[in-house]
């Protein structure tokens, strides 16, 4: 099973790309919505989080870990990584990549939540790269509560996007990092707040990168179910959450609320 | 000591009133930032979390708990009130006794936030008066990231106001309370969007309650401490929560991080 987990419904949109990508592989997933939203939490506590529900994971038969969340990405993914021996995936490192081959004039914006701006993930990721980025990031934190009461097309969330992304548009980049999964719900809008010339890049490379990894490692690659099996968990019910889950993947699911171990 | 206890910030602003009406009380709050917020975590979650910290108060030495938050006060109070014999306050009861007294035409408004408007814990509190009410609630989930990002007097918020309160506007309620303890802090503008007619009703007076109960108890009141003592925990770190905290306050504090045990 590919494992993949989000503090919420964000991670779906990933989800969702991997059926593209992956089809019939069976995918199990993880909402942790009785610790939602990450974006606002400290590195210690996220990477308790993080470390207990990929174990979580792990137990139910993943055999990947995508860390569908970018705030879990900033702040978690070295420690899952030193912890666990099965491959994980962060979505920043393959945003990063295209980012650096998309931009021309080297200015690059990255938005997200604070947690994600805070941790300096993204530049120190850009620093990998022996060009000379300049890079200009900006935390929107009312932009995953506006998505999420669905005020996705209402003029007080166009003012509230003029209003966020006015610096780096005086910064001329020309390329944008959505550094959150729930971001590319606002595309339309940042696109016109931000103008043609810029390029926007989301999360969904991360599956790009899984695909890379399943061609080279055969061994991997058969360890993997492709039943079309789905299965989604969740720390806490939401009311609606089998309601947005369905609207954002585009299919009919079953979900189970269950509590973490420590 | 008295035990305050919120998901996060917004239940200093009854810590404030405390100070104001029972100076020299040694007080202990609890800010469960880990898990903030609760506005739309499912009541046996909230009743986990509000166990958790009301048994860390204890410990502590508290003699009273205030639950500092509607949402805890809507899901938890019952639960609390059960398993522990020492009393506790929730802010629901006395904000209801409040608006009780001031309508005049018996319509009255309720906002807050998903979960404490779903539980009917507001409408369930006016049924044991003998009068016909009118209750009408309504959510009001952008409220919070709004003030937690200091967009009070942002005209976005103020279309946002618009937007919510509409419904309630209509129903010519002339009491409104302001079931959340954020929602003080957009007092203005609600006060503005609901017209002049409209009393708003917000949860300091709970602290007045407690006074009434102290009078009372000769024992109880024995056993809290007078010596000016403040000390406040939370479940995780928060960049500015000291500032904030000082902020809401307006006096300086010592804070300490703390994992609560299961």
């Amino acid at each position: 099973m590919i494992g993949i987990f989000d503090s919420g419904v964000g991670g779906l949109t990933i989800v969702k790309e991997a059926f593209k990508e992956l089809p019939s592989y069976d995918i199990i997933y993880f909402a942790d919505l009785a610790h939602s939203p990450y974006g606002t939490k400290s590195k210690s506590t996220i990477e308790k989080f993080a470390t207990q529900i990929t174990r979580f994971l792990l137990k139910r038969g993943a055999k990947i870990i995508i860390i569908a969340c970018n705030t879990a990405s900033a702040q978690a993914y070295k420690t899952l990584k030193k912890e666990f021996s099965i491959p994980v995936f962060d979505v920043i490192t393959p945003a990063v990549e295209e980012a650096a081959k998309v931009t021309k004039n080297k200015r690059i914006g990255i938005i997200g939540t604070y947690g994600t701006i805070r941790s300096k993930a993204y530049e120190n990721a850009f620093k990998k790269f022996n060009f000379n980025f300049q890079i200009f990031s900006k935390a929107c934190p009312l932009f995953v509560p506006l998505v999420e009461e669905n005020f996705i097309n209402r003029p007080e969330t166009k003012r509230i996007a003029k209003y966020y992304l006015r610096e780096l548009k005086n910064k001329q980049i020309d390329t944008l990092v959505l550094g959150c999964t729930h971001y590319p719900l606002l595309k339309d809008i940042i696109q016109k707040v931000m103008g043609k010339g810029v390029t926007l890049i989301d999360s969904f490379k991360v599956i790009q990168s899984v695909v890379e990894k399943i061609k080279k490692d055969k061994e991997l690659n058969s360890s993997l179910g492709k039943n079309n099996k789905q299965i989604y968990f969740a720390s806490d019910s939401l009311n609606n959450f089998k309601e947005i889950a369905e609207r954002f993947l585009g299919r009919k699911t079953k979900s189970f609320v269950v509590e973490l171990d420590n």
